[in-house]
């Protein structure tokens, strides 16, 4: 019997290597002589490097960048044990965590940091770079990560412009000759799961920039920035990066990285389960076992446990879920490869004490799951 | 495919019927062709008369008794559907929530509200009765049960004691001759699950007179009033009532009741696995679904799902228990007859909210356990 565990994290308890961890403990305890093949996935979101990390043998990397207020910092990045690709995490080096409230700002924050972390992938030498673009505190178009990576944007003057999602409103043109040429060698898949557009009242500035700060007179700023680059772009290179699903994401990095060769927008967990070749491992399973910390019908929309259903279904394996808790309106999953779903709870307590339990109902969550598939298996047909 | 469904009532939630038809609807959403046998469990305590009612089709009754403070009364009863059998639970009639907290006084309550039930049983002309103790608010041994059907105490000046534990000191000797005749036409079965003695520290006045109000100095009191209580009984009758198992149960009701004929001690579960003719009904069954609100490992002793396991494991059928919460402890259940078990939480919520979600997170445990069912019974061996 061979089983294949492959659950996103449980946020706050778990990550998804050790989820997976448990759910074998449990099995095993069951089935001692099954195969496991453990693989912690992730959607793209938090916990994404770790997972791809963990399941790739890879090692944390930690590189010197600015911070979206242009201060240095530290920031981390994950590189594969084969070293061939390079896991990135936008929030790692632009990340709202890094912009004190009381000087959240979308005008002045820049990307360039991100820009920094591609770079320090393109010295590590690898083949391809994933990238997470969750959680930024910028609105700058990625036009600061474009800068970082050799890009220069030329005001009237002949200057090159500042840092800052307003600073975009004084681009006169653009020049790319010195791009890094690295990137022509590596492939860029970047894991989007937002469908909205640059500009306008879906785009970046007006559905996400309050959250990093912008006042109702900045996002209209913001947003005529962004369509000012947007034209220049489209004057420049012909090229439409404004109306694209998934432009807007990041505060208009999904619209400024397809100034990059080599680019592709992504969903998360698509992403993740083709770096963890996760189709090829499940090829060989009997049974296959997601899970996530919080299962609901959200969980149809480029979730983890969906996503890895999605591929056993292709080959027509069985699906367990596994999960933290479990809301009223779960069943939807049903109709999307998941064939049945347990939630852990094993009795009432505070937060901190059911996350603190995490593992130990877990274990015996699968334990008991697998105690059910033994008894039928021996089961008379 | 049959399914017996056999579980306790989820206590504060759901009664026993309940659970076995939440079970019942999870399991037809993914089974619509199986065949299943709901029987409500029970194990002597609280809710075991409702569950009998609900299994065997009866129907509740109601009879005007005295309290344990002698005070009139109304308490219920359940009789079978086919009429042959009586339930009752000595609380009805006798139970400590019958006194205020501040008339708890174990010197003066009286078991006989407790015998006048056993007598409305006798004139429905059952053939059997089914005698719960638990909760009750007496220490009279059953004297005032046995006064109520006809027994006389007698005192040094030829009169008949008056009521409580105190009085049994004034017992000079006993008077059985006009004890109800009809009682040698009935059974009557005690669902009993505790094993002290009538007297000395396990004794009965010493563990459970606390609880009903007895000081340490009444405790002594009542265990002397016990004590002299079986010493006539000894001399009348040649009969040792204080030593045997389960004597101190319930003020020592477990002690009076051998002086009635027909009367027999047993766990309050092989009472209810007998009345509801478990064993029949499981051997042609496929599986075996039972559950009870909060399993631990208190549950070996004497509850319902290890009782209905065990019943199971002689025909060797496999046993799911489904279950409200789970404490830590939990796994030694698996040693008893439960293959596998699985709470129904779905997610963190007060008490109340997570009491009143109790059917619909049974039925969708009750599915998904279903769904993992059918899909190993498809899976090839």
């Amino acid at each position: 019997m061979k089983i294949v565990i492959a659950p996103d994290a449980f946020k706050e308890s778990l990550t998804a290597k050790e989820v997976a961890q448990a759910i074998q403990t449990g099995f095993t305890r069951v089935f001692p002589e099954a195969e496991f093949e453990l693989i912690p996935m992730a959607d793209g979101g938090e916990g994404t490097v770790q997972s791809l990390i963990d399941g790739t043998g890879g090692h944390l990397q930690k590189a010197s960048v600015i911070s979206p207020l242009a201060l240095p910092t530290e920031a981390i990045w994950g590189l594969s044990g084969d070293k061939k690709l390079a896991m990135i995490e936008m929030s790692a080096a632009s990340g709202l965590h890094l912009v004190p409230t009381d000087r959240r700002n979308p005008l002045y924050t820049t990307s360039f940091g991100t820009g920094e972390l591609i770079k320090a992938a393109l010295n590590a030498g690898v083949e391809s770079i994933l990238l997470g673009i969750g959680g930024s505190a910028t609105n700058d178009a990625g036009v600061g990560m474009l800068q970082a990576l050799g890009a220069k944007f030329i005001n009237k003057s002949g200057k090159e412009i500042g840092f800052g999602g307003l600073e975009l409103l004084n681009i006169n043109h653009i020049d790319l000759s010195q791009l890094d040429p690295r990137l022509q060698q590596v492939q860029i898949e970047v894991a989007c799961d937002v469908t909205n557009p640059l500009c306008g009242k879906n785009g970046a500035s007006a559905v996400f920039g309050p959250q990093k700060g912008a006042t109702p007179s900045m996002v209209k700023q913001l947003d005529q920035a962004l369509s000012h680059f947007a034209g220049i772009v489209q004057t420049q290179y012909h090229l439409n990066i404004a109306d694209r699903s998934g432009s807007g994401a990041a505060g208009g990095m999904g619209a400024g990285l397809q100034l990059l060769p080599n680019v592709q927008l992504k969903s998360g967990v698509e992403i993740v389960i083709g770096a963890t070749q996760l189709a090829k491992k499940v090829q060989t399973a009997d049974l296959v076992i997601t899970g996530e910390g919080r299962m609901d019908a959200q969980s149809i929309a480029g979730k983890t446990p969906i996503g890895v259903a999605n591929v056993a279904k292709q080959f027509g394996k069985p699906v367990i879920a596994i999960v933290g808790c479990l809301s009223d309106d779960y069943s939807l999953v049903y109709q999307h490869g998941i064939d049945a779903v347990f939630p852990i709870i094993r009795q009432l307590g505070s937060l901190e004490q059911t996350l603190s339990q995490g593992q130990e109902n877990l274990v015996s969550s699968a334990e008991n799951i697998a105690r059910l598939w033994k008894i039928c298996s021996q089961f008379p047909k």
